[in-house]
């Protein structure tokens, strides 16, 4: 491995180059006018995949392309899915650019170091290139693999990837994957690797509460008529107790205890309440008080009113009892947790507390499960290792509050579990003017997945 | 005074007259195409009042003239006031009435009994000349009065009224009435005569929490995040308990006990839940357990919640926690209740459970006082007397859940207390098409009047 790591290193010119050539491309998914630059890029991957031994196919679907690329003759050993996109985001404002989003180029920061500048450098063609240049080095070395590999890059991340799910559901027959990995997050510090093994689900619930049959004067039934925004206002404040915990019937089952070691690190690496709070203007956890803020939104279940509304909103005052009161709520899930029971438990629960001259009226808004990876598990710990190997500190095991869904994907459609391994930083500026990707993440990013694909050779499944 | 009554009956005709004279005039206030239609109806009331010895004035404001009468002459005598208004209700949609509407006539109803039908005939003019014709038929009898009188008629009453309150304000300094009629309400049932004693209140305020400096990902936030949607309801589920009475602190001070007499009544005249509730749709009273649903509309305050507002509340979900949320909060007064205490003591409520995180702003609507009869005043118990004199049966104190503007204005103007004393019916169709009103309202509503103006004189202020 010592020498394919050699091989990196004297090859980071070359991987530059290669990058710079992707990141060329405007690869654009929302904008139509650039259609015909996702097709450029999607040619350019399949023959650069080609070109390592990589059988690879250009899937059509409505919209842009997905490609599937494999290597799969390292027979007996684990078989890896790698995602990512090839698609970015669009560039505007584009006057707030220093230099143009499309014509890549390395440039120093206020340290002194090297950085890659482009759109795309660091979501996602920077990160994805991390992974398939060590497949590059490993094969020019070596001429095989280590682990059994499907390459699978999307061309609509950026714009809703509507067309995914349906084309994993076709691959469903044709695939095998024992585990996921995804290189689209980022590290939890820039010196500290992570791998973010908790994603949140999620389900969504509109609730409508209806009393009087119309709109009602307030000084003629005001007190005697039922008012269906009191009646909202109770349910949501019943659904927390004091302690701030969820109080729907078994909402906790399946809601995995996190070993304390790990949530120490969080802390160790600075990932403490002011850290998420202080930038949005807040000071204390709102959530259970037996966690703190990262905890609860990485590794705890929350219910949140996500909108709500009733009766006169306009400016003024209208003296109304209103016929009806509306609510959007939301539940993050964590671990085992059962969307479809949540959903039925909490519709139980409401449909308790409605008083006999009301009813209540349900809408479902998604249910998905969270993403959770084993923390115990073989595989966990051999890529905790490698990283750990290359950057030259303990991995973090990190989460994500928000719901990544291909994730769910791949976990609803192969049953897989999904490692997401990243190099980007807090501030690469995704989405954002001036996007950059660290010349040492994409290095050292290329030197980790090496490591990572030797590491997971000998996992026993 | 049964001279007088007798010169009642055998005038009805005449009267009639009049008010078919008054009903032509199509003094329709909300549309300035009828402005120059009101002024007729204003300078018939003149010649009309002053033809029974009262000093007449037609006073300008910036909207219709407000008429002022007054015959002073019974010295010693307690002073009214009577307050009625002789604009109309728009007729729209005209296709729906029987007849034209200010082509008034006296058609059967299914009983075989005479009734007025036209625009105005129960909702005012109707009730005004029932006063009047009072006052008409005992000065045509005795040339005198028992009481002294001023009539105040406003011609915006269907309009906003905009224009009262400054020209009270004006008259503080020279009308001095000790008390005040008002004619513009219902009868308890067709049978059984009502005096409306208690109106209430009003506290109107806006609540508006603001959490997180702007709004956040419920996926990246969500539990950690203080959520002001969460917040609010809290606060309004804590503004009642379980009991459905309200928790401000000393929110009750200066609420009256209804005597149970009167309470008894209103059942017994058919004021029930059902007769409340049903039309709407509700079965079960809201409030105060300890309080029927006429109870809690009449004699009981309220703190309603006419509007709540927060986050997202389109079509489909968004995973926001919205950075504010609001409500507007009302509060029905009644007796003593102190309006601005209310306010000072519900924004202390709120304001102590704001979390640390939060801030709070109010807004405020309107503050006014129930206006409330002394329920054992020697005028109440004469008014009664007269009423029961002429309808045979014992008359019902009612109250009204709504605020009545002109009451509020004349308690504040004048200190004097406001009795609501009409003949109109719930099937009056008043602000609809083929308003009428009962010839035996008319009738009887004079005969009343007689009654009540000579049942005041002896009364000891």
């Amino acid at each position: 491995m010592q020498t394919i790591l050699g091989s990196v290193d004297r090859g980071l010119s070359e991987s530059l180059e290669k990058l710079f050539e992707l990141l060329k491309i405007p690869s654009i998914s929302a904008d139509p006018a650039y259609a015909h630059e996702c097709r450029n890029a999607a040619n350019w991957l399949k023959e650069y995949l080609t070109s390592f031994n990589f059988v690879t196919r250009i899937c059509e679907t409505e919209g842009h392309p997905i490609i599937l690329a494999q290597e799969l003759s390292a027979t007996n050993a684990p078989h890896i899915l790698f995602y990512g996109h090839y698609d970015v985001q669009p560039v505007d404002p584009i006057t707030l650019w220093k230099i143009p989003p499309f014509e890549p180029c390395m440039l120093k920061d206020n340290l002194g170091q090297d950085v890659i500048h482009g759109r795309g450098s660091s979501d996602d063609k920077g990160q994805i290139l991390t992974f398939l240049e060590a497949c590059r080095a490993i094969y020019t070395e070596t001429g095989q693999f280590p682990v059994r590999i499907t390459v699978l890059l999307e061309g609509e991340e950026e714009s809703g990837g509507e067309h995914l799910p349906a084309f994993l559901a076709e691959q469903k027959q044709h695939l095998h994957p024992d585990m996921a990995f995804i290189c689209d997050t980022d590290m939890a510090t820039a010196d500290v690797p992570a791998i973010t093994a908790m994603v949140r689900g999620l389900v969504g619930e509109e609730v409508t509460i209806y009393a009087a049959n119309r709109d009602l004067h307030s000084g003629i039934y005001g007190n005697a008529a039922r008012n269906p925004i009191q009646v909202l206002s109770e349910i949501i404040t019943a659904l927390r107790d004091d302690q701030g915990r969820v109080t729907i019937p078994e909402f906790y089952e399946g809601v995995p205890e996190i070993p304390s070691e790990i949530r120490a690190k969080w802390q160790e690496i600075g990932k403490t309440d002011a850290a998420l709070l202080s930038p949005i203007g807040l000071k204390e956890s709102a959530g259970e008080q037996a966690f703190n803020a990262i905890e609860q939104t990485w590794c705890r279940p929350s219910c949140e009113i996500n909108g709500i509304s009733g009766g006169y909103q306009g400016a003024g005052f209208k003296t109304v009892i209103p016929a009806k009161a509306s609510a959007k709520i939301s539940f993050r899930l964590v671990g085992h947790q059962d969307p479809i029971k949540i959903r039925k438990n909490f519709r139980d629960f409401v449909s308790a507390l409605i008083p006999q001259d009301c009813r209540v009226e349900f809408e479902s808004y998604g249910a998905s499960r969270a993403g959770m990876v084993s923390l115990e598990g073989a595989i966990l710990g051999a890529v905790c290792q490698a990283l750990q190997d290359e950057w030259g500190c303990e991995t973090a095991i990190v989460g994500s509050g928000g719901a990544i869904p291909v994730v769910n994907d791949l976990q609803r459609e192969f049953g897989i579990e999904s490692f997401l391994v990243g190099f980007a930083n807090a501030d690469d500026c995704i989405h954002s003017p001036n996007e950059k990707y660290n010349l040492r993440s994409f290095h050292k990013g290329i030197r980790s997945w090496v490591r990572i694909l030797y590491a997971l050779q000998p996992v026993k499944l």
